[in-house]
């Protein structure tokens, strides 16, 4: 290679080191020696942290001195805040600097990066990792976070190969399996395999909150409930956020879901037990079909 | 004691040696030396499995000979078969025998014990063992299942104190902790906190499975999915009799949580960030406590 830069990044600069941006920083950091990891993050306690915990080798109490010479800018904070730190980047990004995200959702972020960064929005590679936790910030990243992980690499027609390659690159060496989506199929099987669950489960909890008696339910509460409600205890910050991008998908399958609902209802209003049964049952034999 | 069959029951018969009625027979077995468990199922693999594996002295093929001079009867069959089986019981049952169950609902099981037993109500014990699981058969049973477990028994004004008395002995032998509920609180709290998430968990795992492109969903769902619809994978034929068993809570319920939902709904149709966030904060701290 003419240019290691060209391949393998020098320095990266990580703008919210929390779960993700973090466990991106671990991983990275054990996968090359001769690399530098700035870190950015509004939250000043996080950011000590990080430091503290060798996640970064520099923290830095400003957008503009995080992405100033770094070859890659991993934006890593909820999607509903990318267009501010976008905007606030955009201005002092160098010519050549790479920028990627690791949002949970994708439509939305790319139509704010085509909007803020105009031109260089061939230089912006729309990436989702899929490894979530409830817990969140540095403490709970680890550098195997994505190892054997699924993360989606969106293929748009703006991004330019080379910074693609090099996004997939770093990924890789993180231990990540590379999957390719276009924007609308990924904002689509991600808004029902995960951004819908989450809203029934918050809701369930919310359901049982609001009671008067709310503390007798959840005296009674088991395992079923436990696992259900497992990812009601995520950041509601960063949910609010994936909720409002991913609106419209939401909506549309939150009718189907309430469709189906209703057919549920309705059979169970008429007494119509082999139709119960046999709904569970299609979804019993699928569920254990992938669990395998 | 004049009687040591007044508190401590000296045979037995398990009807339904599952895992809820193999892991009762396991614990009365550790607890105590001199007792003898008689086991049917109307499943004969399973029922030979019990024998095999200890969990009962013997197995019986008929209804008549395995309750035949039992001081207890267990009932641990699908709440959908306890009409049938108490129905065929009800004539061998001897003057003194008392009869339990262990269903996960409780209205419809009482109304149909004392339309069956009449008079000799006064002997049954209506008791829900909280200790689910999704697996299900006597290979699934374990001898410390009700270790440390809720067990409700339910406060009626029809079941003597003795008979009572006796099965609560039962099940602390069983290490189980005893709540008493009335009834309607019992199907009202457990519609809730487990019937109700159930459906949920059933219905999205549904909505994907019946999508052309089901494949793709299903592949990139990762773990808030898998917790959230482990519950899914339970028995279609026991959830379809609970469902219809506890219909009544259930389809108001479902009307209750649609109600939430579409409060959801409107937030994010008007893009009511700071409602969606409450929304989803109210639920996170609830869930957060009750892990505590």
């Amino acid at each position: 290679m003419a240019d290691p830069y060209q391949t393998h990044p020098r320095r990266i600069a990580i703008i919210g080191v929390g779960l993700i941006g973090g466990s991106f920083a671990l991983a990275m950091r054990e996968a090359s020696r001769d690399i530098t990891i700035v870190g950015y993050d509004k939250d000043e306690v996080n950011l000590a942290a990080a430091k503290q915990l060798g996640v970064i080798d520099s923290a830095v109490h400003s957008l503009a001195a995080a992405v100033k010479e770094a070859d890659v800018i991993q934006l890593a904070v909820p999607v509903g805040q990318m267009e501010t730190v976008l905007s606030e980047i955009a201005k002092v990004i160098s010519a050549t600097a790479i920028i990627t995200d690791v949002g949970s959702t994708k439509g939305n972020v790319i139509e704010v990066a085509k909007k803020i960064l105009g031109a260089a929005v061939n230089r912006f590679v729309p990436v989702h990792p899929i490894a979530g936790a409830e817990n969140s910030g540095v403490r709970a990243a680890r550098k195997d976070l994505f190892n054997q992980k699924s993360v989606v690499m969106v293929e748009t027609d703006f991004t330019d190969p080379l910074p693609f390659e090099i996004i997939r690159r770093c990924w890789q060496a993180c231990g990540a399996r590379i999957e390719l989506m276009t924007v609308n199929r990924h904002d689509s099987v991600f808004g029902v395999v995960s951004h819908l669950p989450h809203i029934l489960s918050y809701t369930l909890v919310y359901d049982i909150a609001t009671r008067i008696d709310a503390e007798t339910f959840f005296h009674f509460a088991a395992s079923g409930f436990r696992d259900f409600t497992r990812i009601a205890g995520s950041s509601p910050e960063m949910w609010k956020d994936i909720a409002l991008a991913n609106r419209e998908t939401l909506l549309l399958e939150l009718l189907r879901y309430q469709d189906l609902l209703r057919y549920f209802q309705d059979s169970l209003e008429s007494q119509d037990g082999e139709a119960i049964e046999n709904f569970f049952k299609i979804a019993r034999d699928a569920r254990r079909d992938w669990s395998d």
